[in-house]
């Protein structure tokens, strides 16, 4: 594969990660993904011959593999730090696009598509949220934390963020966002 | 207003929120709305002569209010109460749909209107998460919760239950949503 397709598909996927951010499964559609990426329908179809649930659904576990890339990083320097980062990269993503996207992996999560029956995107969906909550737990465990506390508490992190996300865009405002990471700190082990 | 027109507009304000929870907002038309309050679309335009937006506004709205008057009942015996309730609810929800369907609320939240520039759903959506907040946080200040903390937990608890609400929707599984319970049973004064 050429560079230059190469750069179209990942154009594509990228597209796909930022209307499902913003618009939601139900919205994004290959042709509003191949205007967005300016990428010419028939392209788009050569690098997704499974059309709309092949690209969505790669752009769900792309975007899941950068915050876990970061995670795995930053947890490296224990569980806090990891969460910190984990909240920073939600926080900016908010801020940056005013409240008017958010994440790709909630979108997916939280509509049952109308016109396709497969459920690949929602698998790649569920993979994402149990890798970073696999990550989290891991290095709460690796802190001392007991495997059962470590699992709850993970899971709390990701569920609280990924709502956190949804109140914020909601008030077009950051404040629920701080007041629910100020909660989640609290609840690391120093 | 007659009983019988009057039914008519409630069930199509019950079609839009089991449409939204289930399918998003991008997805819900008030053609299909009509379709599946088998309401005529000449009759639902008469009931909301300003078309989806109007319609969506009142079912985020009519959403929200049920379940703050469950909560308002349960929370006179405490917070602890109110919390077990309000996770005892969307727990059977989830339940209820197999996982294929969730929060309206959250639904709007998420996804920014391809086709309408209105914003009344929106703030509808951010009424209601204030609302849950701002009765939860009360509570909790009644039993000696200082209140920035219990504006803080109270968020939590917002943010925690929607996040777990999309987290076991992808997962196809109540086990997220659980373990983020057991977390927040843990945060409350006993």
């Amino acid at each position: 594969m050429s560079l230059r397709r190469s750069d179209t598909r990942h154009r594509v996927v990228l597209a796909t990660a930022q209307m499902l951010a913003q618009h939601g499964l139900n919205a994004t559609s290959i042709r509003t993904i191949a205007q967005r990426a300016q990428s010419p329908l028939g392209s788009t179809y050569h690098h997704f011959p499974e059309g709309k649930q092949q690209v969505v659904t790669e752009a769900v576990t792309w975007a899941g593999a950068q915050v876990s890339e970061h995670l795995a990083q930053q947890l490296q320097a224990g569980a806090g730090a990891g969460l910190r980062d984990f909240l920073a990269l939600w926080r900016e993503t908010l801020l940056r696009a005013d409240f008017h996207a958010g994440c790709p992996v909630l979108a997916v999560a939280v509509q049952e598509p109308l016109d396709e029956a497969g459920t690949q995107a929602l698998d790649a969906a569920a993979q994402v949220f149990t890798q970073w909550q696999a990550q989290l737990a891991g290095a709460l465990q690796a802190q001392g934390v007991a495997p059962e506390q470590a699992a709850g508490l993970a899971t709390l992190i990701v569920a609280a963020t990924e709502g956190a996300i949804a109140l914020c865009r909601a008030e077009r405002s950051i404040a629920a966002f701080d007041r629910t990471a100020a909660q989640l700190r609290q609840l690391l082990p120093s």
